[in-house]
């Protein structure tokens, strides 16, 4: 084999039905029940490693669910590339709105289908056959580690103490992540910023028990009215946020800033449609790939309370939930952001309700600078791979252990995806185009070639 | 036997034994899969109302559940007596709340335990009861007419038609119905008003699926958001309700019915105290019996959207649904409410999101003259076996067929109710006192002797 496209053409089913027994695996992270399917990813993944070519391959426990650990030393004196990445997935409900079975993956309209298709089994899978190409290719110029947790997506809550325990181990020159996406399958582009997180859960209680909305409505106040009316004062008629001190710590765009990000592709009509809204949202004065990219926000991600069954059922519910997220931006601190929201919350409630907010998880934004050498060398990956420029772009999603690496291991990201906005990450019907799969093992094999140069 | 008390004292466990055999049969009419129980609560009310005299007993196919019917003709100049009941009770959940198993009845601390357990079992078996003394003993000076429906609960959307149906069977002279409480166990009372009832479902959509909240976040209008910002603008600063039109149809109490009500003794603290709640709510220059018995009212049953399961899941939900109802006061058309809130909601729709709503069932208030013969032999059994005489008073809760009967029949019904606020109704842990069962069986025999006298 010459070339990484006669590797990929002659290997691609193996690839595919390797990363099908990976999303076989149920591995949801925030469902205690799931914990066994957690390490059964694990071993898939060592085992997937090791026959790729890493000299070792250790699945390491933690006070949670488990890591998996790989790497192939050439030689001490040459350059590291670390790849972060994650074997656990979101749950999968509504169920009944997947068009199939979101643990046997099947390709469908050319589309790999299935929960962690993208989200994070289908990209990070293509650094796993990248890395067997380079091996047996003879042309790894580097040291390679896998890093790949179990715990992305309920916040990594024990990665940060992996890390500082294995410092050593773990030493790299950059860290490699596939876990965004791209602007357009024709507008190759790179992740230079990451929104972080905060995630909490809101307990609304009225009435000691469900009352009778006869006997009581209109002279007990109603959790969920109240609840309504909390959450509906969160955003002013501009839709800026009313939690006081919560702008604080923004900054604001410089002017290169704002003229960088408008060199990312944006048309309004295409999203709207996409998304079969009549009208997009947010905060007055930003354009939309502004709001998601720079802007902090506030949603509701769940909100339940009394009768939501089949009918009618005349109640006025005892207690009423939220469960609410954050996404901050540079310079905001999530556990303040927390509090402030948290507070916010008690200190609103009106005298006919308690109200209690637990903190849930969180992490920091990210930044990564254009004038990195990795960002230069994966530029001209792009360039050559896709047959134009990547745009550089901030994505509002959040990866919030980033952050942490680079306190911690003193090391930048680079976020190198290749999803698409329509891959339905996090939604029903997960996919992730083969397409996409073989274009991003041939990227990454060509950055390996420009970084090493 | 001689008198009524020492009937019941010889016969009280097999009263409570048949009675525990209605509350077994699961027979909640909001859910489907519940029909065929709804036929053997019927056949079983059939079986107890033949055993306890009646001449003839027949279930009743209507488009909907089953009515059972019977009835006991003396003499055809005599007085006839329609005791109107339902045999359907409401959904049990949240199930995880209920101490005992909502349909296997127990009698703990003198109360009777179980779904239906007052709502409306128990209350309508005291009336079999109270039949079953004045047959066997002889006393019976009128014609007695049973009617038992299957989907009271649900808004009695086919008892309309079978009262047109069946107007000549069920000819009567006065309605008799036990679906109400009492203003507390030593405050005898009896109910002149009920509220009527509007249910309307509101279905919020924004996108075409569940969004990544970090892709997704701050651009895109959140329908869990936008839904609260529309049921938060429901009440204004007073607690009035803002949808334009609501209170055009209410008439102001006179200063004779407000001082009539005003007899009804009512301690705010007892009952902040019985609810757990910090401070009352409601509508600004009202009591609290004034605004659950005469004032209109806007309350959210039911609330659900995005993710509710354990830990996080970082989603923007496409839909937010909401089960919304409104208790009416004379005066106000049901009809004419429904398509208020209807019209209001889907015209405050924000451009981000798309607002259905649907009309799920509803029926108007009642007054009860206290002028009424029947009110006044109520008034003689209630100071007879109670000792003391009732009081008037407006409860909050509805019937919506009793209007129907007004109309179709023509046709009072006196509302004679021995629950009382702390069973529980519609609520986890339903319960009625076994006193307050016996209790009605001697004050509803005692009213046979009162009105035929």
């Amino acid at each position: 084999m010459d070339t990484i496209k006669e590797y990929i053409s002659a290997n691609q089913d193996r690839f595919l039905e390797e990363l099908f027994g990976l999303i076989r695996i149920p591995s949801i992270s925030s469902i205690a029940s799931h914990k066994p399917d957690m390490y059964r990813a694990a071993e898939y993944l060592k085992r997937m490693l090791l026959e790729a070519g890493a000299d070792s391959a250790t699945v390491f426990e933690t006070a949670g669910n488990p890591v998996t650990y790989a790497e192939k030393i050439m030689d001490a004196s040459w350059p590291t590339i670390l790849i972060y990445a994650h074997m656990d997935v979101m749950p999968v409900d509504p169920i009944d709105l997947w068009k199939t079975d979101p643990f046997d993956p099947v390709i469908v309209d050319g589309k790999i289908c299935g929960r962690g298709a993208d989200d994070d089994k289908g990209q990070s899978f293509m650094h796993v056959k990248a890395f067997e190409y380079m091996v047996r290719s003879g042309q790894l110029k580097c040291n390679v580690k896998f890093l790949i947790e179990g715990e992305e997506e309920v916040g990594s809550p024990n990665l940060g103490d992996f890390c500082k325990k294995h410092k050593e181990m773990l030493r790299t020159d950059i860290i490699l992540v596939s876990d965004t996406s791209m602007i357009a399958q024709d507008i190759p582009s790179i992740t230079t910023g990451l929104r972080g997180l905060t995630y909490l859960q809101i307990e609304v209680t009225g009435p000691n028990k469900d009352l009778h909305s006869g006997l009581f409505g209109g002279a007990v106040g109603n959790p969920v009215i109240l609840l309504s009316k909390m959450l509906a004062s969160v955003h002013d008629e501009n839709n800026r946020i009313t939690i006081p001190g919560f702008y604080d710590d923004v900054l604001d765009l410089t002017s290169e800033e704002k003229e960088l990000l408008a060199q990312a592709p944006f048309d309004v009509e295409k999203y709207k449609s996409m998304l079969g809204i009549g009208e997009v949202w947010g905060e007055k004065g930003f354009r939309v790939p502004e709001l998601t990219g720079t802007r902090p926000t506030f949603d509701v991600c769940g909100i339940w309370a009394g009768y939501t069954g089949e009918g009618t059922k005349t109640v006025l519910p005892s207690k009423a939930f939220a469960k609410v997220s954050s996404r901050i931006v540079p310079n905001q601190d999530h556990h303040d952001i927390a509090e402030l929201i948290k507070k916010h919350f008690e200190s609103i409630a009106p005298p006919q309700v308690k109200v209690e907010v637990e903190i849930l998880h969180g992490g920091p934004a990210y930044i990564c600078p254009i004038t990195l050498p990795a960002y230069k060398a994966a530029e001209q990956a792009f360039t050559e791979t896709f047959g134009k420029r990547p745009v550089p772009f901030r994505s509002g999603g959040s990866i919030p252990i980033i952050s942490t690496f680079e306190k911690v291991l003193n090391a930048k990201s680079l976020l190198m995806g290749f999803g698409l906005e329509s891959d339905n990450i996090h939604s029903p019907n997960e996919s992730y185009p083969v397409w996409n799969f073989m274009k991003g093992i041939e990227t990454i094999t060509k950055f390996y070639g420009y970084y090493t140069a």
